[in-house]
This record gives C-alpha cells, sequence and structure tokens, in this order.
C-alpha cells in the first residue's frame, strides 16, 4: 500500500520537485510506494501529518538566501509529536516566465515572497518599472499571467513545461548557488541519523543565557550547522532557540549534554534525528 | 525646513503609524518639521535615505509574534552609511475590515503575511473555509474589498477609519501584547544612545565560531537584548549575526570589547547606537 506525502501545492512547485525526489528516494532504497497530496499552505501541509490525513509531509526549511521558512519552525514547535525523519537539499533555478516578448513591457510580476527575494537584483535590474505581487506559491502565480503581455510569473523550468508556459529568461537567481533545505517529517521517530535538530526556550534574558547552551555543545566537541531564534510570541524580547546539530542522538556525548542542557533550558524539545538523502536529478513527471 | 521620513505604504499602514508617532516626538523634543513619504516597499524606503531621496526612514525591525523582518536586516547589512538612530515601539492591534455581516460569509482574506501570521488562531477558529491571500501591505489589502461581502482585509482600526472603511472584529490578534519595533535610519551616526546594534560574519563554520563573540560580551558584563542569524546568502550554512547589545558604544567596556571581537569575525559592522523613544498615542491625523 502506498503512503502519503503532503507538499506545497498546487502542481509545478520547488516543493513538489522536492517530494518527487523523495518518493523516487523512497522506492529505490526503501521499496516504498508513495503518492503525493497537495495542500494550498505549508502549515496545512504540516497538519495533515500531525492530524494523521497523511504519513508524511515534505517542508522548506531554509534557503540559502532567503533564510528560515518561519511557519516551519513555529508549526515544529507548537505541534507535539511530529518528528524530522530525513533532510535533502534542493537546487533552486528561478526562470522568469511570461507571454511578453521583453522585460521592458512587463508592469506586475508575481511569485511567493522567497523567490521575488531571491531574485531581486535582477529584478531591479532588468525591470525596475515592475511593481512586485505576492502569491502563495511560484506556481499560484500563473493564474495572472493568462494571456498579458504585461504580467510575469517567477517559477522552476519545470513548471513552466508543466504549464505549457514560455520562458523569457532563464536562471534568474541573484545566487547561483541558490538551494533549499527541506525536512520530511512524520509521526514516528528515525532511530538513526548524523544530524540531530531541537529547540529550547530559555529561563529568562534569552539571548544573555544563550551562552551556557553553546558552551555545552563546545565541551562536548558538537558542532552546531545551524542556530536560530525565532519569537516566543509571548512579548517582544523573548526567544526560542533552534539547532542543528553534526552529532548522532545515538552517540554518548549527545545524550549527556542534551540532559545537562535541561537544567539551562526553560523548555527543550528534540525534533529529531536524520541524514541528508542525496537529490540525483530533478524529476520531471511524477509517478503517482 | 522640513526633513522627509520614508516609509512603507499606502496610507494607514503601522509603518506610517510609526511614522506619525516619530513625527510628533522630532517636532515635540527637537523642534524638527517633517514630512510624511511613502514607499511601496520597505526596500525601497531603505533605498531612499541612501540615495539621499530623503532624510530619514522608518521600518519595522522585529514583531513580537513574527519575529526578524529579513528586508531590513539584510539591507542594512548590504547597504554602506546606514545608521539606526532611534527606535520605537509600536503597539499592533489587528481588526477584521469588510462589507460583510458575519465571519461565515467570508471566501477571501487579504493582508501583509505578518498580519495573517498575527491572526491565525483566530483565523482558523472563525473563518476555517477563508483562503488567506499576501499583500504588500495592510493597507494594500483594501483594494480588495470595494462592496464585496466574501472579502475581508486585515488593519489597524485607524486604517479602516481613514479609509471609511466597516470593522466585522475587534483586536483579532491571537497574543494581546503584539507589538513591533521599528528602527529610524538615516546617513548620520547619532552621538548617543543605551542600545548598540551590530552585525558581523563568522570566518567558518559560522555557528561553532559563535561562542567566542558570546564569551566576550559576557566577560564585559554586557548584556545581549536579541540575536539573530541570517544566511550570507553565499552558501547554505553560512551566516551573519544581528546583535542588540544593551550597552552604550561609550563606554569603555563596549568599545574594548567590540576591538576585541575583530579577531573572532570575518567582517564587522557597526549598526547604529540609539535609545527608545516613548510612544505616548497613536496619531489619528498626519500633520504633513
Amino acid at each position: 500500500m502506498a503512503i502519503a506525502i503532503a507538499h506545497l501545492g498546487p502542481r509545478g512547485t520547488f516543493s513538489e520537485q522536492a517530494a518527487l525526489a523523495y518518493q523516487a528516494w523512497l522506492q529505490q532504497h526503501q521499496q516504498i510506494d508513495s503518492a503525493l497530496s497537495a495542500y494550498p499552505s505549508i502549515l496545512q501541509a504540516i497538519q495533515a501529518v500531525a492530524q494523521e490525513a497523511v504519513e508524511l509531509a515534505i517542508v522548506p526549511v531554509e534557503n540559502s538566501i532567503e533564510g528560515s521558512v518561519a511557519v516551519t519552525l513555529d508549526t515544529l514547535w507548537q505541534l507535539e509529536a511530529l518528528q524530522i525523519q530525513q533532510a535533502l537539499v534542493l537546487p533552486i533555478q528561478h526562470n522568469l516566465i511570461t507571454h511578453a516578448k521583453n522585460t521592458h513591457q512587463l508592469e506586475t510580476i508575481y511569485s511567493h515572497p522567497q523567490a521575488l527575494g531571491q531574485c531581486q537584483q535582477w529584478i531591479t535590474r532588468h525591470c525596475p518599472q515592475a511593481t512586485l505581487v505576492p502569491t502563495r506559491s511560484t506556481t499560484e502565480s500563473f493564474r495572472h499571467l493568462e494571456e498579458s503581455v504585461t504580467t510575469a510569473a517567477i517559477a522552476s523550468a519545470w513548471a513552466a513545461d508543466l504549464y505549457q508556459l514560455p520562458v523569457l529568461a532563464q536562471t534568474i537567481n541573484d545566487q547561483p548557488d541558490n538551494c533549499t533545505q527541506f525536512w520530511v517529517l512524520g509521526k514516528t521517530a528515525s532511530v538513526q541519523g548524523a544530524h540531530t535538530s531541537l529547540a529550547f526556550s530559555l529561563p529568562v534574558n534569552a539571548p544573555g543565557a544563550l551562552l551556557r547552551p553553546l558552551e555545552l555543545f563546545s565541551e562536548a566537541n558538537i558542532n552546531l550547522s545551524r542556530i536560530e531564534s525565532r519569537p516566543t510570541k509571548r512579548s517582544l524580547g523573548e526567544y526560542l532557540f533552534f539547532l542543528d546539530l553534526e552529532a548522532s542522538l545515538a552517540a554518548t556525548p549527545t545524550q549527556r549534554t542534551l540532559r545537562a542542557l535541561e537544567n539551562s533550558t526553560e523548555q527543550q524539545k528534540l525534533l529529531g534525528r536524520y541524514n541528508t538523502i542525496p537529490v540525483v536529478a530533478c524529476p520531471i513527471e511524477p509517478s503517482n
């Protein structure tokens, strides 16, 4: 029986590309069949796992240009019993998709705010006259194109192909190494993985009290590959911290450090242990 | 002669409210006349100062629910010679603005992504059927209202009043203590202030190397009121850190610590010294 995997839709998003790559990996390495299920927002994709409408969700967590995806971190902290099972890094190439024949014709450019942010310098250079309008996903912007020569969307070449839309300019992202890390979330914890992620709040005077946790990891020789602060949403100046450790939860120093950490944190939550799976190629057609 | 102050427009945004409060403070405490100038994006408001089209910009930097405003931090790092001159904290109360008579009629709710995020639980409880659509500012969402009873906007009561639109539900933000910190940016540095902000990148293995900077501040007994990481935009896993210090730049320990910090950072940038000015009341009408 096939398991269901939630992702941000509609068809053609980078999240769907990540989900397709993961689907191929699952089939090849674990002989597990899966079917993809598109949701209108990242929040709803994650909630679908929590409510057991699907087995897994694959969601963006961090882009190399635009940084953390706040809704992913905040929802992981708020919802119980969700665990990161795998990570996956997808290269992101943006394209200007439009019926216009040149960029001077464009009055409005639609895309997801992260995509608009990742192409900001290119847009300023080539379409300074255009108004930028955010949409809920890269491909949702396609519904503004119709036959107009004054509107454009920003999305992947794969999405343009899928919807049979013309690409006016390729690879318009400001940084060539643009990529996004995705997490696969489920309700069961992995039993192995070279990475461990956790989040915690601090008792008082948050950023001052961050020193002790960092010292604990340093003393145990555990490298942190990421540290991110998010507001507790209680009052300005109170933070949660999200840490990715380059350490296996199975290792004794990690176990000991996490126990010691409990004395320096207010609330602490293990988000999961996982490996990063290689993305071989961007698949062209879904198999579900 | 009046100085010009840039802010995110159109009329009625929380940024304009902050700008009006600052305008009143400038007049009262420094006998400086000012005129407000609305820009379509936060980026453009900041660029206007850098290009000397205006003297000052007032921009949001952090909300107690939604966290940092990435474009403000990233632009301050990228552009030369901008300095934080003042800070100001504005209470944020959101309202559901619509011609509908009850929430069940609503099909679409428009607002700035930060405002949608700040009212997420209320919307899920009262309008689970509604689609959420992001706009570039809270008041830009008003153009979707017209005479429709199926659309709503989220903005301040002051904005509803300004545009003579009906409020269906008041104070719909999920946290009553919702507030946003704004920074006043200019091209000259203040010569005094109880707060100091700076940003730096780290040589290698960023988050592991963060320990030394934090130790330096701890040794000098300097409290950090905020620490925020942002991607360097070069490659995934490389970060900048933005720190707010509860310390005056004029104090010897601060000077000494910032000099010592240069040995542990790759690039370091002083963003300004400033005080937080009290917001007495939300003004109703601009004086320009």
